[in-house]
């Protein structure tokens, strides 16, 4: 018996193939299901189950075409009404080899959210491992904020299914969720891929509020942020997503082309590293550097028109490429050949971002310079610790917000670390602010330096 | 400028892609297209034409698919009327970054063929490379036994082709043949993928002969084999392949699924080594090494019931579904799981093939013991050396000879090396001979023990 | 913080690599060190500790090798006198990034056995895993016959480490053992590889004793083979393994070179499969299916005398290359090229074993018939369940049992599967047995088929 | 027969295996010789014999190492006396398989050159292909700037060995030279890797020249460089490299443990694309982009001093460590883990390069604006065309002639396409310089947007 973890960096989504007498169960496959495929090839077994935890939102499910290629069956819970696959209900079992999955109503993140109890029947029916989808993870649980207007009911039903059903299992229960630490869907989780039911129940911040009410306000207290392609995702995943013909292949053309395509609507994205962008970049371009694609994309990209990609090797154009297809962006259509490299010696002018350290940005403070101090970071962090002369705006909602930010002077952008802050400035770069600069290094230098910082948790 | 050859083993098929200045062509591609946007990808190239040196007979042409997959045009001669691409004639010429490719007509293999001829025009206009399809080999010429009512035409044709259009180009000209030593499209093509025209001229057999007479007459009395399933790869290469949806993902199964769909009219391949399948094989199996399905695969086996497949390991399954689906084989659905130890230990009954050594053999017929010694290689290779007691029908034609082949009597498989005669012997097997022995080493055995020969070139 | 586990299959051997905040701690280290510094480099991390969980009889550590690569520091057990490395004690405790490592003697397999207790320190104290070395596996605990004179002390001590140390650290910790279901280094291993204390604590049979006394019964009556190269690994690994200069190359050599060799004391090793083997070998040749090396190698092969492959491909040969030098066999100096084909079309002579399925095997018992029929199982498998006719000699043992075999006698070799049957008849035949045959399927095919057995557990 | 090309970028060097009949023979391996045990292992052949056409000055060559993994005999010219090996003189053959080496003695490039020429003995003992090292390259003849006191006469040799001995070859056979374009071997090379001698006898540019006079005069007013390192290649290679022991393995190491080594001199070679290093780079790093490393790390770097890397990805260390090793820098001891985006979230200081384009290049010059042109191409790069404002100083000059640089004026540097420049400016900040620019897209560029130029070439 086998559980093979795949994780889809960047969206830090994690899905599973269980094994074993030459058969397997997959668990939330991602769109592009190659991988499910070798994993299969590779352990002798035939794929004949798909289980979606639940209707996810934060990316394209693979359910549709791993069924197509494998024959495979497609479960998931009974409270929505999916156009695809076959409703299982609470106690539903499905057995195979010595694998025996049984099937909990888990509701809470969503309302047909299930978890999977798996056991082995060679040592008898009590459970060794459970799949909680979106309901538990490493260090944090689910998000409740889907629906608004059942706030205090969704947060209620999560702590529910967590207690009364999860919880119970044992303590000596290994916990498989379907997101690590730096997904969309959850807030705090751990830097770490492996728990236990009881090491949650005792170390989870999450399970730690004192009974079901505090639990609930603390969910209706968290702020989450959803992306304008969650929306989208949700029909796909609802209504079976169309099959993927293999990946895109984005062609490579030159930079007269490029350019060309550019000012016909073309969408550039940079998937290169900030400082790479900082250095020189293609002008009207979006800055995503690679890992950030997932958590970023989804803000600015539009469907509508084609993207070209600005990378620095074909690595990071197979990543990007695969990035985008799981969050149905399907319409990457070149990449610029050569590289800035080519563009540069080309003769076609680029544009830079200015890169200013957390010691010079203090010192341009301290001299009462005239800028723009913006920092794009969640309004969580933000509060906890700030420079005092911070603007906010959350990155994700800059788009919308672009005329609260005084144009004609400088604007220097700010986050965590300095990354989320190339993608503001490049956004900003792109609706005609000319002088932007990013803070390499943001907060986290800053605290390392000691700026004075103000907010709940500054010092 | 780069030419990357990509071979296909087996078939012995050598495709190209040439690329330079951010473009690629490709030359007679295969049907699983993946590897040729792996090189564009790594060289950072658009594949934007694709060139068919003729309508192949032996394999899927994979100009649809990679096409689709790059919006790259389709290019054939025009000779033909094919349902898709466009025709290019006599000195139409291409170009991209310093390559310059121009259009030789050479009929004779087949009315529509075409070679291309490379140039370098950062060095000028002179050919450097030509690509001659079917036309010219390394060690051999294409055969021109398609058309038996016209053999003497298309013989001259070729003649005119390579006398007249090929070999002018120049001696220092590198020749780019669509097929390696092994393919069923030649005979005695050289061990060796490297030559230019001027070593072909003086060093290739079938150039060597006494003028224009000399040469239709060698190429009217060669002997070569049409398996049938060549004639569905004509129609699919006419008409446009259908796309490829991925490879099959043929399902492990146990062994009394496998059994159970061998009952109802599955038909098995068993890919292992002649050695292997002897050892103990699925009773119904036939028995294809690996390397020989491209060439014998096409005589035994039906579009119209499913395959299953027995192998070592899972590296041996995705070679054999490649070679399978290059022949239109698609209709691949399963695969033993666990190989033959499982099916073993599953209680299943398996059968076996006699192993007879070459010194064995002698001794059996030195003895005058009654067997029917089955020798089943082509007609020249029987002619050239034999043992005189062999009976011979080539192997291609056993399915239409199996009453040519006493029954009751014990039986010997023959060939060059034992390989050819284990697909024979699982054939008699199938077909209800009981008593069946491979002489493993067979001809290049016998001849290095010394067994007496008998043939037009035995010592 | 990640864990990932390097698995080495036939050893059945499980390595860590823990890593955090750059740094990174491997566990029982294998030789064959390049998996850790691939793992290392992809994760950014420096390996900087190794742990040997004990001193190992099965395998060469690599910790020397891996300390040359990277300068990391080696720890072990203080309760032997290690030539390199240093000691630690209960205890001591390792830090790095988020990881807690704190060391528990837990004796009994061997005396200087220690676990390892890992906390992820944002998280608090509490142990969430722990890395147990050869005490307690999935499914079973270690072995304790290694110091007969002490049989009960050190079952005692292990019974005490299980219980008072590893089992208190809580259900809710995960349990990473340093062998996997198919080592000889325990018995009854689970064929899942993840578990925790509490479902140990529950469901492993050897913790289900009642008391203290029961559970030193138990261990006293298992039965335990001890193959002669573990005393050479004990060496070593007590010593410090010589550095591993690269893998050896063992050179493709001509049929002709090849028998000779084996007439000047060569060993072959015949990997390939037991269905292969028995279709023809070289003569001389000991068979070892390539995942049975490790665990019958040891009792079959010399150090003294060099080793040469027989083998389906160059997979294979880096996969015995490997299992051997694992073993400390760096002695392979060659491969038959192209396998036995060429050695069939050379000339030389074959071998050949008999296949024999069970229920032929049953009527020639039912017959009467005169032959031998060797089991070679494990002892406790011969008595749980046989045919009655079976003549026990442990694999492992047979190289000093010939003379209770007799000779003239055809010998028909039985197991479980017929795999380790392959192995004693291949050695029978070396031997001068003459008509020897495998039972392929053996016990396993005898139970499905219904032949009537004998034994503890026969129905 | 195969011949398998190993192609070591950056180098631009090429190495060849020449397999058949189950040996092979490597021609100038490179230092890191995984490689061609690899080949050796897919293709089923022993390597038997490694010849070294020349001493080579560029890079370590790997003869010693391979010989000692394989058992395989060195050979090379005989005019310089090898501490290892065995010469070989004009017209000794080697035969294996159909393969016919036979050796030429082709001096010019240096006195022991040997080029080496192929038959296939199943067609004859006409060559077919011919290895020249680099005595005849695809565009190109070697470099004989080696003995300044015998400038005509090894000039003089070198049109000799090509014109009476390499070209009367014929013109129909294939050239495998050891270098390809990019070399500092040659000048001059063609972007194409493959030729034959015909073709290069009727377009090579240095073999149209008017006679052997005009020839020599050509060869002696080429402007070649000597970097540094190449004294010690040419004492390695003469006495034999001493083992490599597996790559150099270096620790991620944070920025702080990183910044301390820096300052106790450690060599920061950072080798980020141009723009990544002009966006932020730890203060005092030498910029060599990836691809540079072979080119230019030889000027500049140390065999003394540790060198620690700065790098996108674990893929870029590796690179680098094995374009390092292939020059004998084993002197890499770390990289800095997390690359730059953790330098600059540590809060240390970064630092960075103006980049400037071409237009606003001219557009400073223009107005008058008082800055330091600094054009860091070769001399004859320079005579042809280029901006006349500018000083120069070949790049690999640089560090003896830094005193001819105006301090305290803003410098601008400029090469073909920039990426030579961001070598020169980041050299220039390690020593001081403080306003320095990179004219990304530099002379490339300039052609481009039509800045006027002078020099020969300048229209």
């Amino acid at each position: 018996m086998f559980i093979e973890k795949v994780a889809s960096p960047g969206l830090a989504h994690l899905s599973y193939v269980i094994g074993d007498g030459g058969e397997a169960t997959v668990v939330d496959p991602r769109r592009d299901v190659d991988i499910y495929l070798d994993v299969a090839r590779r352990e002798d077994v035939r794929i004949t189950r798909i289980f979606e935890t639940h209707r996810n939102e934060d990316y394209v499910i693979g359910s549709c075409d791993l069924a197509r290629r494998t024959g495979a069956a497609i479960h998931h819970g009974g409270a929505l009404d999916f156009e695809y696959g076959s409703a299982v209900s609470e106690g539903d079992t499905f057995e195979f080899g010595s694998v025996l999955l049984s099937v909990l109503e888990t509701p809470g993140h969503t309302d047909e959210s299930i978890s999977l109890v798996l056991a082995d029947t060679s040592f008898g029916e009590d459970p060794v491992a459970v799949f909680t989808g979106d309901a538990l993870f490493v260090g944090d649980v689910g998000r409740t904020d889907f629906f608004p207007d059942r706030a205090e009911e969704v947060a209620g039903l999560l702590y529910d299914s967590i207690h009364d059903k999860i919880l119970p299992l044992g303590d000596d229960v290994i916990l498989y969720p379907a997101h690590g630490a730096g997904s969309v869907c959850g807030d705090a989780m751990a830097d770490r891929e492996f728990s236990t039911l009881g090491y949650e129940r005792r170390h989870n911040p999450a399970l730690q509020t004192n009974g079901r009410h505090a639990f609930i306000q603390r969910k209706i207290d968290e702020i989450h942020y959803y992306p304008p392609y969650f929306r989208r995702m949700e029909e796909l995943n609802l209504n079976g997503a169309p099959p993927l013909d293999g990946l895109p292949v984005p062609a490579p053309v030159d930079p007269d082309e490029f350019a060309e395509a550019r000012d016909d609507g073309m969408q550039v994205v940079d998937v290169r590293s900030p400082e790479a962008f900082a250095g020189a970049f293609v002008p009207g371009s979006l800055a995503l550097p690679l890992d950030m694609v997932p958590a970023y994309g989804g803000y600015f990209l539009s469907y509508d028109r084609p993207i070209g990609l600005v990378a620095e090797d074909p690595a990071q154009v197979e990543t990007a490429v695969r990035s985008l297809i799981r969050m149905d962006y399907d319409n990457v259509c070149c990449v610029l050949r050569g590289g800035m490299h080519r563009w540069e010696t080309s003769g076609h002018e680029f544009d830079r971002i200015g890169r200013v350290s957390p010691a010079e940005l203090w010192e341009q403070i301290d001299k009462g310079e005239d800028f723009t101090l913006l920092d794009v970071r969640k309004e969580n962090e933000f509060q906890s610790r700030r420079l005092e002369e911070a603007t906010f705006v959350f990155l994700g909602h800059l788009p919308d917000k672009l005329d609260d930010i005084p144009r004609g002077n400088p604007v220097t952008t700010f986050c965590g670390s300095g990354r989320r802050a190339i993608i503001a400035a490049s956004f900003l770069k792109m609706n005609g602010f000319e002088d932007v600069g990013d803070t390499l290094g943001s907060l986290a230098a800053c605290r390392k330096i000691g700026c004075p910082l103000v907010g709940d948790d500054a010092d």
